[in-house]
């Protein structure tokens, strides 16, 4: 990722210094990780599916950016450190993030299945993805929880863009059609299960394990899985998703064991 | 550009509304215009340049959406209408501008050529592009002005843009490399003239023909070609850009009349 960012030392530095200080506040990287394990099970080699990992990363990093705005969750807090905002001022957070995204598409501009990949990206991305989501979710607020609206949160602010992490990782070792979506099955439901664990984790955690504030959603009045169903139910609902998650990865033709890890993790993380 | 965006039944359909709202509130269409006849030009058929066109008119809108923005320049009112925070709220405007930068993308990966005309777009919009020449031009405000700042945000800020809208015109239209250089510094000195013009106007117009505040500038204390060198000198500097414009059609294999009448349009036009 260092690589692929514009050094602190072109001009304009200071906003080249905030897209670093967001890539590199210490995330878990879990798009990238998805997107390179899915290139290997899907029988690339290692490291084929580069570009596009750190292109998720970039993209994601934008999205949080930008959520954490004053005028959306106005969040102080990101993975431990201040948000871009606190730190950079609001109109430099939200160069920063239109940065980054932009620079996501110029990555993947340079990779083999450039069309392909953006498609998967823009798709996964845009208002009919995490933005969307996000749009949804700041109009939920306070609102009384609703299982159809949960879910469409949840697919649309989350499970897309793991879902097509997989997939593009897939894209870009040469799989065929059947492996494309069976990795792009395994990511929906991993994606889903992240969102439900984050729920779980905003609800139960402690903000020192977290690196974030705790009990927002429910201050917030946020739709959430919790919400809706209370921790117990979610946990099942977390522990299913794994598992339909993991029978997809049948049949495909490289080392599929590091995504069932992946998913296993996914659900019993503490941050 | 109607057919490429969401309809506003999908959801979310706010959202949806907001991002047609800022396309079709009638804007000048200098970009996709340009874009279309640098592909005549450089000798493609009509149409060629179809999809980057609209790319970059969804680009630009979505950079006027954030420039607006309460913490940028703030503005009440774009193209004689209220911009899209006064009208969507803030996080809506974020939102619809992060949205409409995902889809320019999006229509470019089913582009022919797709690869590069991202790379040209990426390239020209980004922190070494628009994005950069925005965040320059919010630090310079109240500072005195400076001949190589106000360049520097004038290249970044919009002739970039305006340059690659050409560049990728040709590359649509299947040019080869002088063709594509050769209009390449057509638009790098149109869209220098088209900013000192944008300078100019904002300076001598009234809100009736322009659709915007007048006078913003100096009431701000924004770092502009008429600023640092007065009317009259901005007026010559503008006319010999145009000539320069001009000079470097020269050669091309397809039409290049439309091109040097809309450089000269640019100088001449009220809003």
């Amino acid at each position: 990722m260092e690589r692929h960012l514009p050094p602190a030392t072109v001009r304009p530095s200071r906003l080249h210094e905030a897209m670093r200080y967001s890539i590199f506040c210490g995330g878990k990287r879990i798009r990238p990780i998805l997107c390179l394990a899915a290139a290997e099970a899907a029988g690339g080699s290692d490291g084929t599916a580069m570009l596009p990992a750190v292109a998720l990363e970039f993209l994601h990093t934008y999205t949080l950016i930008h959520d954490d705005l004053p005028a959306m969750d106005n969040d102080d807090l990101r993975r431990g450190k201040p948000t871009s905002h606190k730190v950079y001022g609001e109109a430099n957070a939200i160069l920063a993030g239109d940065s980054l995204l932009t620079l996501a598409f110029e990555l993947l501009a340079q990779a083999k299945e450039s069309g392909r990949l953006a498609l998967e990206l823009a798709a996964a991305a845009g208002s009919r993805g995490v933005v969307g989501g996000q749009f949804e979710d700041l109009v939920s607020e306070g609102l009384q929880p609703d299982a159809a609206q949960v879910q469409f949160i949840h697919i649309h602010k989350t499970a897309k863009l793991i879902q097509a992490a997989c997939r593009m990782g897939a894209i870009a070792a040469g799989a065929g059609g059947p492996a494309i979506d069976a990795l792009g099955r395994y990511g929906l439901n991993v994606g889903l299960a992240f969102q439900v664990a984050d729920d779980i984790l905003n609800a139960t955690s402690s903000p020192e394990a977290l690196g974030k504030a705790v009990g927002s959603d429910a201050a917030r009045g946020k739709m959430t899985y919790v919400a809706l169903y209370g921790i117990e139910r979610a946990r099942r609902e977390a522990d299913k998703l794994v598992a339909d998650a993991i029978a997809a990865l049948q049949g495909l033709p490289g080392p599929v064991e590091p995504l069932a890890a992946i998913a296993r993790f996914i659900v019993e993380r503490k941050s």
